[in-house]
């Protein structure tokens, strides 16, 4: 008997290491798709101040922070994309992926088709989930943000953004889809390029947009998981029907 | 010369003719889909006094207008289910059709899928554009509302309803999809039953939602096209991935 006990005991302990070992990596693999955990960051941009401090480094401390809507004098030299801090590092469209690995630490996924899943839905806004999707030989950058547009009424915005050109991004058609408790929601469009600003295409609200209803509908205890896919662009075939 | 210049007006007229018979229709067929042209109905139910007298009739006239979220006595009597008025009708769900086609002339359409193109998208909230759809032994209504939830932010709310219980509403699925300008939006879900108020459906935001800037991208020349197709529902295959 006490050779059974032990025996569970064991197998517990195997079953709570593999648990402790998808929690470390963040990323596993459910029924063939890459799923990718993403922590919240509570956006830092609409704190200059804290942000300021947070990024404040030897040679750029004295840069102000950078504006996104400035015009960008050399085509190839961008501001810094990462949306999550008003950040005043400037650099060159080739040098944005490892800008965002290195200083804002975010996650880097290969794979056609992956499932983003957001943790911690209920945090108040502002608050950004980010990751960047490496496929077809390019980096997409997904931003899921939390924000309050009206007063008090916090929404969803999901865009995915190419760390590349416009006429590069124009090559390309990404979809986001929630799936969950008999209801699916797609979005298909063709992805912004990062040196257009990620806080204008959500202040558009050219994206996914989720009022906190239906987040919650899609969400599965606190977690909401979105579904990517990018494809070559082509001509939607059913546009020319309607 | 002169007879060539009459063939010519002879022609135009015919044309012109043609134009007007199909705007008196108000349906017709793109690439082998029926068109809906929906025109809006300035939505009567925020006017209560206005409603009440469009409404009053020689035997219902007393009655208070029915409010939606009160208890239903015999579950086969429902209130009047047009979203349009607050309508002192109260009747048997056999013959809420022929209530809402009579009383408030919504329009019914047949056939498997259908584009529902409501016209006039720029006239000021509360609006409503509303079909009914019969498909696969049923009746469906779909109710597109153009309302400020948030003061001064009008919205777009899109839902489909069935003439039926909420267990017949079980069994069906349906789907709204806009396709323009290289953005496609899909919605799927069960439809809710008239039973249900859309009043409360539309507030929960349990359907699909479009800020005002989504709607213009899927427009065309002041109407948006949404494509609706209703099948039996099944499983959703990728649910169970996700």
């Amino acid at each position: 008997m006490l050779f059974f006990t032990q025996c569970f005991g064991a197998v517990l302990d195997l079953i709570h290491l593999r648990f402790q070992h998808y929690k470390a990596k963040r990323v596993f693999s459910a029924a063939g798709q890459l799923v990718c955990v993403v922590n919240p960051t509570h956006s830092l941009k609409y704190a200059p101040a804290r942000c300021a401090a947070a990024q404040a480094s030897t040679e750029q401390g004295i840069l102000p922070p950078c504006h996104h809507h400035e015009a960008v004098h050399d085509p190839q030299l961008v501001p810094c994309t990462c949306p999550l801090f008003s950040c005043p590092w400037e650099g060159h469209l080739e040098v944005v992926v490892s800008h965002l690995r290195q200083t804002h630490r975010i996650n880097i996924l290969q794979g056609a088709e992956i499932v983003f899943l957001a943790t911690d839905m209920h945090l108040p806004a502002p608050t950004d989930w980010i990751i960047m999707h490496s496929c077809l030989g390019h980096q997409f950058l997904l931003v899921l943000r939390k924000q309050e547009k009206y007063e008090g009424h916090p929404q969803f915005f999901a865009t995915m953004m190419l760390i590349g050109t416009p006429t590069q991004a124009d090559n390309f058609t990404y979809r986001l889809e929630l799936n969950r408790n008999q209801r699916r929601l797609k979005w298909e469009a063709t992805p912004r390029s990062v040196l257009e600003c990620v806080d204008s295409v959500i202040s558009d609200g050219d994206c996914l947009v989720l009022n906190t209803s239906l987040a919650q509908l899609f969400s599965d205890n606190g977690s909401l998981a979105i579904g990517i896919a990018i494809t070559t662009s082509k001509v939607h075939s059913s546009e020319a029907e309607m």
